[in-house]
């Protein structure tokens, strides 16, 4: 899950209402012809569920992701290894008889790790380990030693006089709060630093628990600001700096990171499933195939993307050709900065009134609880009514903007929605070398799928559209 | 905590009752002079906690504690900065007023970590992140390069062709049961697997739970075995070797591994508050002060070894002198074998009818509930007449080797107690990077000390000594 756009949002959509409980209904007027049509839908829906869970079905499904997750590892926006899964996905698609699978190439940046290190000199020799964060530029071959000053938040920052940041490394070491919150120190704060003067900046990883563990992710440097190296440390190692600093003590700290930077040609996948009334009008479910370079990018984002991908293809194979064309997308580039959604969203902005409904997966695949929603209370309305079909995957949050690459199609008045699922450790692993297929449930996944794919055929199908705003 | 013992004692005890609450008082038959004596301790006990958790002195040791901590960071036996801490504690016990400390020099064995790595190269190239266990020997230079088999239990181990296993690295991946059932896989995996002709081990790090975490513990080679390399390695890519061996994939393996050995003097730590009336008679409370070479030793046992010191510090402070003697020992060299509490006993092997009772802090200072008793019906029943004092901290569990270092006290027939507390992540963070401050909360830790520090007082007060078997 990108985390810039988030912040952004989240900045935006604090204000918002959230609830985490089935729709009010006395706020919604549904016509009754409307709600018997949705209501009809139950045997269908039961059926595909059914293929998926006990059919056999959700278990290839799960086969075919672990085997996908372990091939590939690691899948970094510009590298090898995420064209080689690209190409893997466009074959397992033919290979599971859907055919209407292209790729559309999207220019992207590949910022590669090449080595880092760092040590601790005063008041005493300690390795501190440091997972440079996306874009980070490298320190001088020689290194940069400096005394470090840890600062709690921006305001702190901007409260210390300059002389005390020139010249220094700045440990950022805000205590999470959230998310969307904290993670402004990881995304903003080596420019914000870095107009004080500061050599390099050490974030605290963003997570709500840690065993020693990294956490990298996106950053922008803002304009007109110099450049300088950034990285995540361990909660137990800026703890470490805090407390020291509070004995009084001077912190010197040496740091060694070198990253390359070039740009590369990578892929947006999509994969339709042809409507049989009105083929022009789509629902795409979606989620991103790209992932850091730590870990195997399994829970971020390969089980939202492989239960997306699963969506037209398990349809096909069941026979049940919807209304409108679903279209699953696999995004790629989404870690640095919704490079491919942006570029599909240029590339196909004329088609912007025929999306029906956008639906993504990218907070995780554990036990599916229901979808967190954007749009009209018209449209709330209708998929509160179509959640009662999942009873009791029937939660419905609200949010302004739900999602990761599905914001940029919110922002244009496209209702969606994302998956809402028990993900409370999802950022214990996020963006770590801790995201493998260890934190992941065949149970759970299946469950994710089975509902994913049964929604989308009912909204898909539905005699009528999701109104817009 | 010490672990090949441990396991040895599992297995020992794995029948034993355990009971976590209140001793059944109608196996008791205590003299009700004996109870109404323990009763009156109520308003000396208040007195303690009071002035530990209320009074400022538990707020200064939990500091003192905590500047240990980060001043001397990991204190591995053989190491500097182990003989540097002790020295420190020494001081510290002086500081405080008390000056009946002492050390007693102990030769222990000197297992130095230089260089670790690990790259999987079939099926495809994956750094893998190791952690060798101590006493493992070095790789050549070269390093070695081998297939790797996986095998999840000393009976698939026996089971397998000898062909299978020869040249292989063997990767153990049992399931973790609970720590003395699964941790054999550690201390003896190197030895059985050698034994079939593999070439080194690495085994699935011992603990419940995993954000890609590594943990280290003690191995021995049994006699007569060819010694071979032997590191832990993550859940995470020990389940990967696992999957891939499943889908019939070749697994290469190339591990560099380069270790020191050789002995080194270290000492045990003695501190007496002289007892009033028989001063001969011994309350020993206990805990290392040594600790792996990752983390801070924190939690293993900086915690327990603090609230141990804690005990004659601050009853001489409070100028409250039992009849009997309380001795602090901060045992040296626990992790490599319980080396300083061994070399203790042979020293001290005459004053053995002398300890009265024995307590040891070793299994974390996380909210405490009570203790964990071994001794005979009448010493629990006396254990729990006094725990009463202490509701809600009045849980007792009976265990035939409670303990770590004073199991081998215990052995010889001394009653004796070890911490029972809030332990439940214990083994998440056991022997890792992540045993640091930041698994500690200072109002848990004092409420140990409190409840560690009056306990001792009544048991070593007591007009009647503890009886044995």
């Amino acid at each position: 899950m990108y985390s810039i756009v988030l912040q952004i949002l989240f900045l935006i959509s604090i204000n918002c209402t959230v609830i985490i409980n089935s729709y009010p209904e006395n706020e919604c007027n549904l016509d009754n012809k409307l709600v018997d049509e949705i209501q009809s839908y139950k045997n269908v829906t039961k059926q595909i569920i059914d293929k998926i869970v006990s059919g056999g079905f959700g278990t290839k499904m799960y086969e075919d992701y672990s085997k996908f997750i372990d091939t590939f590892g690691a899948r970094l926006a510009g590298s090898k290894a995420l064209e080689k899964a690209i190409d893997h996905m466009v074959n397992l698609t033919r290979q599971n008889g859907l055919n209407d699978v292209t790729t559309e190439e999207v220019d992207i940046p590949y910022w590669q790790r090449i080595y880092e290190s760092a040590n601790m000199f005063e008041p005493y020799l300690k390795k501190i380990s440091i997972l440079g964060l996306g874009t980070s530029v490298s320190t001088p071959a020689e290194g940069i030693k400096a005394e470090a000053i840890v600062i709690k938040s921006f305001d702190e920052l901007e409260k210390t006089d300059e002389n005390k940041i020139k010249g220094k490394i700045v440990v950022f070491d805000p205590p999470f709060v959230s998310y969307g919150e904290t993670v402004v120190y990881r995304s903003l704060g080596a420019s914000k630093a870095s107009r004080k003067g500061a050599v390099a900046t050490l974030v605290r990883s963003i997570t709500p628990f840690s065993i020693y563990s990294l956490h990298t992710g996106a950053q922008d440097y803002e304009n007109n600001v110099t450049k300088i190296p950034t990285a995540a440390i361990t909660h137990e190692d800026a703890d470490l700096f805090r407390r020291l600093q509070n004995l009084g003590e001077k912190i010197v700290l040496k740091i060694h990171m070198s990253y390359a930077m070039s740009r590369k040609i990578s892929r947006n996948t999509i994969i339709d499933l042809k409507g049989k009334e009105s083929p022009e009008k789509q629902v795409i479910v979606s989620g991103h195939i790209d992932s850091w370079d730590v870990g195997q990018g399994a829970m971020d984002d390969g089980g939202g993307m492989m239960i997306s991908w699963f969506v037209p293809v398990i349809l096909n194979i069941l026979k049940l050709k919807p209304r409108r064309t679903i279209r699953a997308i696999l995004w790629t580039a989404e870690e640095p900065g919704l490079i491919g959604a942006e570029a599909y969203l240029t590339k196909h902005i004329n088609e912007t009134s025929n999306i029906n409904f956008i639906m993504e997966s990218d907070e995780g695949t554990f036990k599916p609880l229901g979808l967190d929603v954007a749009g009209s209370t018209n449209a709330r309305c209708i998929i509160a009514e179509v959640l009662k079909l999942f009873t009791p995957i029937d939660k419905m949050k609200e949010s302004e903007y739900p999602g990761s690459d599905m914001t940029l199609f919110v922002q244009k008045g496209i209702p969606g929605a994302s998956l809402l699922n028990e993900n409370e450790r999802y950022f214990w692993f996020h963006h770590s070398e801790g995201d493998t297929m260890n934190v992941q449930n065949q149970e759970d996944v299946v469950a994710c799928a089975a509902f994913w794919a049964a929604f989308s055929y009912v909204i898909a199908d539905l005699s009528q559209d999701i109104p817009r705003q």
